[in-house]
């Protein structure tokens, strides 16, 4: 049982955090940080916070269970903030999409004072922001990927486990920097490839818009995701996805040359073997 | 109603435009003409043919309307086929993907003979294909663009959209080079992007197809489309293929630029003026 648990942005991510630790009872106070209280008004009113505060000290000075969930260069500055103001034996975690830089910067602070920190992604999430859209159940069944590094505390990669399995995630582990080129490959690259896509198609073609059926809406989904996350997340990751980018364009250009050859065994055939790589996810 | 209905090449699309058209009590005999008969023995059992044949001649020599949905290259060659063999006043139709190629082959075609050709493309699909996931209700609702010209019989653009609309269809209408380039913007380009990103990530990080979330499996869904297919749609429609590329490779360059330089307003203004055209669809 969590004492205090502090959760520090109260968006999509950390309300939902916040309401499944409620809903099952994981935590006897649970404190909302945020810029602007106000917002926190619902989730105060629903009964999924029992306090909220704009200061971060207040909010992380008697935690037990600390989980930075701002977007994720808001994260690294809030957790060199929040390092030498959380009480002893405190666990720290975060929820961001990319893990290299704040694993960095906790192995940084750690030279002046050992802090339970592991970083966390679940890979959950929608195109709707903030708190009106955090569900209880929106990790249940996810998968939550935990980064823990030499230099990590022993426990801490442990104790954050159990808080994601008790909110109904699954967990798996990888290191930071695995971490970041496998969500630049399945996450970060479709989506600028999707932004790509809704632009290419205003650009060559506007009539197209009118007969764009499901497949197109499918494919470009990701593409309506808010601007600030996502600005957030391709800078802080932006060599892994700088890299991605180089292998797409690489197996673009392969694509498109046996298209322009009008070899259609050849093509049949690589559009078979990408469809069998396709069917093993 | 239709006295004699040849549906030529009886899959996923041909086999739904005969199950409509039986459903709805559209056509007194229904004819099925495909290379194997044998294949067409469950729309036979089910009562959806009323007779079956690999003689391309037997099946339209008395049709009043034909509708070809062979894989779009094998219709071109089809169409050349049937062309003086249908009976006067016979109404001909097809279901492919790509309009230029088969109604520049009728226009030709035409010089020989009058026939009532207009080309049609039912946007609606499935990763499935065969008989087996053909369904009476895959039109219902479903935009079918239809593709006359000035050189098209008057009557035929009104006939076959009667048709479609029987089926239960929403019609609009494009002229074939129109339409070729907006399903190269909303279809053709997608499917070959979403092919090259699971090729990338193949390529660039095989760890993380494990983390692969839902994102990546909507972006990448058409990439399981069938191979014979979409060998045929990307030969057929290469130049419109190949001209949507170049679009899709700027709006690329133009989104990695940003990302590159780190500039994080300009990141988010780029990215909400793609999301703001994504909520346009």
């Amino acid at each position: 049982m969590i004492e205090r648990l502090a959760v520090v942005g109260v968006g999509l991510l950390g309300g939902s955090v916040a309401r499944a630790a409620r809903a099952r009872g994981l935590a006897r106070r649970i404190v909302g940080v945020g810029r602007e209280p106000a917002r926190l008004a619902a989730a105060l009113g629903d009964g999924t916070l029992d306090a909220v505060t704009d200061d971060l000290g207040d909010g992380v000075r008697e935690a037990d269970v600390v989980v930075l969930a701002a977007p994720v260069l808001a994260n690294e500055a809030l957790l060199a903030r929040l390092w030498l103001l959380v009480p002893d034996g405190a666990l720290v975690t975060d929820v961001g999409s990319t893990k290299r830089g704040i694993v960095a910067a906790a192995e940084r602070l750690a030279a002046a004072r050992p802090v339970a920190f592991v970083g966390s992604h679940p890979m959950a999430g929608s195109e709707r922001r903030g708190y009106e859209a955090a569900r209880a159940d929106l990790l249940q069944g996810a998968l939550v990927i935990v980064t823990p590094t030499e230099a990590s505390d022993a426990g801490a990669a442990k104790r954050v486990t159990e808080l994601w399995e008790q909110c109904g995630a699954r967990v798996t582990t990888l290191d930071p920097e695995t971490h970041d080129r496998a969500v630049a490959a399945v996450s970060h690259l479709p989506h600028v490839v999707a932004r790509a896509l809704v632009d290419a198609v205003v650009r060559f073609e506007p009539a197209a818009i009118d007969v764009a059926g499901r497949g197109f809406r499918d494919t470009t989904r990701i593409a309506a995701g808010d601007p600030v996350v996502w600005r957030e997340i391709l800078i802080a990751n932006r060599d892994a996805v700088t890299a991605s980018l180089r292998a797409f364009r690489a197996a673009l250009d392969d694509l498109e040359r046996i298209i322009e050859t009008g070899d259609g065994a050849a093509l049949e055939r690589r559009l078979g073997a990408i469809k069998a790589q396709r069917e093993r996810l």
